[in-house]
């Protein structure tokens, strides 16, 4: 892969791009701290990734998506916070270090979470990308939209299932699409709307990068179910088999192994087809789709 | 007084607004009946009023001040489910019943507080108002801000106070401003940011909204503080006595209790003098000061 289709190339901007918005002179010092803990664990930073090679897929510059990269990893990050509270995943454990209320107690990790939401949204608000308020309001609702969206499928995911009417797969691409799909094509077409100015659903630009997100979204939950099957604990940073210990739907167990990789494959083609219209421009939105297929953690 | 000034005549339409818009039929039905079981327990509905009667201040009609004062009363009723958690107040009643997490779950409790700071984003990013996106925008960022700001003042009071250095009486006006005043003021505000069709910090109404709303926002508080020492459960429906048993700064145990009355006064003189260059459309927001100066919980 050469350096100019890298697509993590952009990860030292993104993250100092977070820590200079995390940095909040009038929050509770213990907030803040709370925080920048849980947001600057590093990571892959996925989501402000893909909107800034989004934004270079419509011609920006990746700069100007970074007020709305960090207002979805804010939001990604607030999710994570939440989920893995006692009443809900009771998870111990976070790319192998203390989850947030292990390491500030739990109520510092419900407030810090609603403050990252709240702080999601006031980012947004203020960013000079809304200097065009009809800009502004465009990713604002993309973003109150999926999140609502991918809280919707942690409370299926929490309730094990989304309507017994719908059989195993519905059921399953419906909490994905909901759970980690929304925000991760909301992150695709934040950074498209960016960088062509106006939300037009008609806007065939817009519509391609829609159909990549949608594909790469539900690519990125089949392979981390494969990862849960396949990868023992210690090389992914958080306890693995969970899901099938907790009896829940996953890919493999609806799909099997085979046809798990299947999927993931028409996925990874889906998302190609769709960057065609694109040309060069979205080179590094197709390497990323390769990157997403193959990972192993 | 008379009906033309009973501040709470506009409840049934406030009302009958809340009950729409918590009916949302992709959302599962679960964490609907939850996100409505908090939201349509009755109450004074004090941010909508206000928002209602900030926008007839200002020249126009309280219907179109109602997506603001749902937005505003969703922000609010998400505050109160996850401060009643048991890991920040663990009360177990709410106006009487018992509170969301006793009612539905600990994590159903969690997730529907998030799904309802979210909802009131993409209520008004979604509302007819932001058919004008300058004003949409502006609502927004009032929003996003106040419940920032509402979240630290919750941090403050769970950590027990600010900063050492600060007087208790600065501490308790700290903590007041930011956990209960910054809603109220964004609540006028957003109401007559509606009416006035834009944000001009130098506009003296906005500016008289402003004065008015610090003054009952403060004044709001100080009446809560009071009325947690002089009233007996029963009548309040939730525990009281209880800042007090907790050792928390409380305005009676900073002022006493005749120093606690005067604040009183002089603040609901202080909302009236703000409200003079508002003259006769102002006069429901005086009645509302007034009320909210004797409540008795």
């Amino acid at each position: 892969m050469s350096h100019s289709t890298d697509p993590f190339a952009p990860l030292p901007s993104i993250e100092s791009h977070l820590d200079r918005i995390s940095r909040t002179p009038g929050a509770p010092p213990a907030l803040s701290s709370a925080i920048r803990y849980a947001l600057l664990q590093g990571g892959k930073r996925l989501r402000p990734i893909l909107a800034w090679h989004a934004a270079v897929a419509c011609g920006s510059s990746g700069e100007r998506s970074l007020d709305t990269g960090a207002a979805v990893e804010l939001v990604h990050a607030f999710s994570l916070v939440h989920d893995d509270l006692p009443a809900i995943d009771n998870d111990d454990l976070r790319r192998g270090k203390p989850t947030l209320h292990k390491h500030a107690g739990e109520s510092m990790a419900i407030l810090a979470g609603d403050a990252m939401l709240s702080g999601a949204f006031e980012l947004l608000a203020s960013s000079s990308l809304s200097i065009n308020p009809a800009i502004g309001l465009a990713l604002l609702r993309e973003l109150s939209a999926a999140t609502t969206a991918m809280i919707h499928g942690q409370v299926w995911d929490t309730l094990g299932g989304v309507d017994g009417s719908l059989s195993p797969i519905d059921q399953l691409r419906t909490i994905h699409s909901h759970k980690t799909g929304a925000l991760i094509r909301a992150s695709c077409r934040m950074g498209a709307i960016v960088a062509l100015g106006h939300a037009d659903e008609k806007h065939p630009t817009l519509a391609a990068i829609t159909a990549y997100a949608d594909a790469i979204g539900l690519m990125f939950q089949v392979v981390d179910d494969l990862i849960d099957v396949e990868q023992p604990a210690e090389h992914v940073g958080k306890k693995t088999g969970k899901d099938a210990d907790a009896g829940k739907l996953t890919y493999p167990s609806v799909f099997g192994l085979d046809g798990t990789r299947s999927e993931i494959s028409r996925l990874l083609k889906a998302s190609q087809i769709a960057l065609q219209p694109l040309g060069a421009n979205a080179r590094s939105l197709g390497a990323l789709a390769e990157y997403l297929a193959r990972r192993t953690r």
